[in-house]
Parts: C-alpha cells; structure tokens; sequence
C-alpha cells in the first residue's frame, strides 16, 4: 500500500542552510475528509522565499514550526475527491508543501490543463515564478519601448521571463548572472540583449558597457553588491522592482547599500512586492503567459531533482545559484 | 556709491565644509541689460542641497564652478527694470545666489506680496523647503487620516511643515531630531505628537515607542542611521518620500544601508524626488502654504545670520545641524 513521504523542518538554519535543518519522514498516505481531496503530488517547486519561511524573522507571511511540513508550490493529481469543484483524474496547481501526498479543502487549489503547457511549466514560467515576472516588470516598472530593462539573476525561474517580457515589450534586456554559462543562457537561448557576469570581477564597468544608454527599469532579485553597482547606472526617473534579495537571505549580517543617493539624485521609485497582494494580476499573468510559452514567445529551462529525499540538497543548491532556470523536484 | 558683494565658490569640499571653500569679493553693481532687472536682495535661502551643487560628483543639476557664485534662492527687491514683466520696487523671490545685486532676464523670478506673510517666509515654509514638504508629503506618501506620519529632521524648514502637514491630514505626526530642544520645539510649538531625539542613543526603541501603530509614510531629509532605524519600524504598504540624505553629504564614505530587506516584505514604495521637477504642484503647493501660514495654521522659526560675509558659517552650522527651523541671511 501506497506510503507518503514528508521534508519536514527539523531546525532553523543559522546562516547557510544545511541537510541537517530537515527531517526525511514516511508516513500513512492521509485520509481526505467530507469536503476535502487527496492529491498526489507530482512535481514540487523550489524557490529561494522559502529561506524566508525556514527562519524566526517577521515576514509577510507565517513562518514554517519546527516538525511542520516546509512549505511549497506543488502540481499534483486529485486522487480522491469529496469536494464538488474537483474530480479524481484532475490536475492541480497549489502549495501542498514537500510533501507525496496532501488533503486540502480546496482553497488555492487551481484546475490546470497538461495539453496546453507541460505540468511542470504551472509552477515556473506559468505559475507562481512568471506572475511574478509579470507583475514586477509590468505592472510596477511598466518599461516602455525602446527603454533598457536591467535584471539580476537573469537566468533564474524569475528573470528569464522578465527579459523576455522585455524584449516582448520592445527593450533593450541586460541580465545579470553568476559565471558564463549562465550568461550564455540568457544571451542565445532566452534572447537577453546582453548579460553581464556578476563573477567576472569588473561588475560596473561591464555594466555601463552592457547599459550604453544606462538603466530605466531594474528588476531585483539579488541584492547587495549587485544591487549597489547596478544602482549607479540609473537613470533620471527610472523604476526599480525589489523582488527578492537572494544574497542577504544566508547572510549573518544584511548587505550595507551605498549607493541610496543614486535613488534620490535620480528620482527612483523603488517597489517592494510580493506576487500574492495581486490576486487580480496573478490570474491575468498566468493566462497570458500560458498562452506565450505554448506559441513559443516564450522559452524557459528547467533543473530537474529526482524524488523529494533530494530536495534539501537542491534547495541548498538554489540559493547557491547551482540550477539554470527553474528548479523543480520531480516527485512521481 | 553701492557696492555688490558676492561669495564665490573657492575651492570643493573634501568631506566638511570649511570657510576656506568660500571666497567673499566685492564688486561693482551691475548695470541691467536691455530686457533684464536689476534686483537688491533682501534675504538668502541657505540648504542642505548647496553642498551636493559645491561638489564635483554627478547630481540632477549643475554643479558650481570654481570662482562661480554660489547658486541659491533669494528674495529681494527691484532696483531698476527693463522687463515688461517687472517694475522698480516689485518684492521678487528667485535663485540669484549669494550676492546683494544680480541682474536677471526674469525667469524664475516671481512677484510676491509681503502684505501676505512676511518676505522671508517665501524662502522657507512659503517657498521651496514648504513646496518640498508638500510634494514628498501630499503626493508621494499621500496618507490617510489615522496613519503615522514619520518625518527625520523635523526641526528643520522641511520637516517642520511636513509635520504640521500630516496634522492637518488627521494623521499621527512624530519627527526625529538632534537634542532635546529641537524636540520640544516640534512638539510644543510646532504640535508634532512627539519627537525622538536621535542623538539619545536608542533611537529604535524610542521610535517603537512613538510610533506604537507603526510608521505608514516617512518622509527622509537625513539618511544614514536614522533612516536604517526608521527602516525597521516601517508598516506593510507603507510609502517613503526620500527628499535628503543629508548625513551623507559632507561623509568621505556613503553609510550601508542595512535594512533593504524590509522595504521588501513589507512592500515600500519609496520615491525619490526633487521638488522642482514638479512646477504644477510647485504653484499649487506656495499658493496653499501662504494661505495656511496666513491663517495661523502653520507655523515656522527662523535662524537668521547677519550679511553675506557670515553666510559661509552659517552653511556650515546647517550642515551640523545648529539651526532651529529655516536657515537665512539677511542681507539688508
């Protein structure tokens, strides 16, 4: 008979994020009550708001309890369903956590359809990670034609598809990346105008260089060094997106920004957003964005960990910058 | 026969302001052109944005010359006219910089009423510093009755009226300032709710205190440590106005600004802005202010130096931070 696997937190993480921190466990498949449905999960979703959750820091949403299941986006199939919005067979989208097989009343829980999209693409490109791209770049920088569209981690679930909805909108998209191959991803396979190599040792040279009209829309995933070189490329009036800040997560002490005059001297808006306050722009993202990756406006890559007893391990490499494009597990 | 004075750009700064920066020259009266006049001033602007134009590094205007008169706002009278525009004893506030005599074609001069508030009000809470508080305030926090208004340098010319502002809005207003007399200035004569001295030594747990609801707009004059602490006490959605970071200007190295992070969870959309950029608002905004000063429902403090020669000292006293309210010199 069937056997659920769980990751559950076994620890806070004091700095880097270790195996230690989580707990492998096999438990009975769970029982779906009145109103609720099993799903079995098929794939789980990696992303680096998850290092937020594992922590005790205030946040914009609850944190994971120790000895709670870590939470997660997942798609997975309805198994069995006392629910009259779903019926066994069905695919579904939602956050049912590092877990094979979850209950749920249904809330977040979102019919999805594998011949328009593969299954996976409903949690990167067309899911949590590409409305996120959407409503950063569109909604708050909301670049206009012929303007210079800036990202870090531009290989990334996020930033492959803001560059790519840059150059839909007609800009000129500049990545920023960790180390060649990546560069070269974001160049010759998503489309980037250029990236810069965040490694390379020369980062604000090779940002004017790659930026020869400056910055007019930057989108923010990384933070630190990063974020204070490409604030000194600004231009007048320009917008920045602050969705993530992935070096600072790890770190035992945040980043110190230098570079604050540059959004005073250049009248910068600066947007901090999380995807989940736009619920109306969510839904509108995904179904757009559906509709441009099964025409082929829009490309994405996956990295791929087999079986949740290797999350942690690819979760660790995540926020190391390991994966190329969306880091998934697959589960079944 | 009279004489001009004029004080001169001598030599950039290299970390604080000294009197050696400044040469003091006398100098024929000027004879006004055709289409130009010929204006007495009465009264000099000294602020914080002079030490970033007496400086070489990049900003949104040009930067004085060596041997340039130092630019700033004026309010004075018309000796001699050529200008259709303009007649010999209109009162004229413009930019005509540190001198007793300029001519000038008229532009960015404008005919005000001393019957009104008194001339020297519109270089401070009926001019740029008031019009500043108005624009950062109304239109880039935009705060509702009920929330907190967080405002640093609240004794000075800006932030007195971006907390007589916020009053007026129904809000909740604290100012952060130098010592404790400032304090008392902003909430006894100025009616702030309360003021936190930062010079105190706990300027977090003073700020909680003060701010027990949280801090829904802050409006930034100063940067540094202030603005990291009052980073930390920032509610969800709330809106930052970055008008100045006047700890940086005369600092050899940038201070790190460490809690980026919580412009992020918390969603902060923080703008900065100049106030010129807004000649619409500009208008509406003086127009409003002298209606409100004349009114008696905002009220100011003025520090006035005597006579040009002594303006180099009291630039540098502004930049320590010696001033209550707006900083002047009377001319004559």
């Amino acid at each position: 008979m069937a056997r659920n696997i769980q990751v559950l937190l076994a620890s806070r993480p004091s700095g880097p994020v270790e195996e230690t921190n989580f707990n492998v466990v096999e438990t009975d498949v769970p029982k779906p009550g009145p109103g609720e449905v099993l799903v079995k999960n098929l794939w789980l979703s990696l992303d680096p708001y998850m290092r937020g959750r594992m922590s005790a820091a205030k946040s914009y949403a609850k944190n994971v309890e120790i000895g709670e299941v870590m939470v997660g986006g997942t798609v997975g199939q309805v198994v069995e369903s006392h629910h009259p919005k779903f019926k066994a067979g069905d695919h579904v989208v939602g956050s049912l956590g590092w877990q094979l097989y979850a209950t749920s009343h249904g809330e977040g829980l979102t019919v999805v359809d594998p011949k328009l999209v593969p299954l996976s693409a409903y949690l990167g490109v067309c899911g949590m990670p590409g409305a996120t791209a959407w409503i950063g770049l569109l909604e708050h920088c909301a670049p206009k034609a012929g303007e210079t569209v800036l990202v870090s981690a531009a290989s990334g679930a996020v930033g492959g598809v803001v560059g790519q909805l840059a150059k839909l909108q007609g800009c000129r998209a500049v990545g920023i990346a960790g180390g060649a191959r990546k560069c070269e991803y974001a160049v010759k396979e998503l489309g980037f105008d250029a990236c810069v190599d965040y490694k390379a040792g020369k980062l604000i040279d090779d940002l004017k260089a790659a930026c020869p009209n400056g910055v007019d829309n930057y989108f923010e995933n990384v933070g630190g060094e990063v974020m204070d070189a490409a604030f000194r490329v600004l231009n007048p009036f320009s917008r920045v997106a602050l969705c993530g800040l992935i070096s600072d997560y790890s770190a035992a002490e945040p980043y110190g920004t230098k570079m604050m005059r540059a959004l005073l001297v250049n009248r910068v808006k600066l947007q901090g957003f999380i995807v989940f306050d736009r619920q109306d722009l969510y839904v509108r993202a995904v179904s757009q964005l559906v509709k441009l990756v099964s025409q082929g406006k829009i490309k994405y890559h996956e990295t791929v960990a087999e079986g949740l007893p290797n999350a942690p391990k690819a979760f660790m490499g995540l926020l190391k910058g390991h994966n190329l494009g969306k880091q998934l597990v697959k589960l079944a």
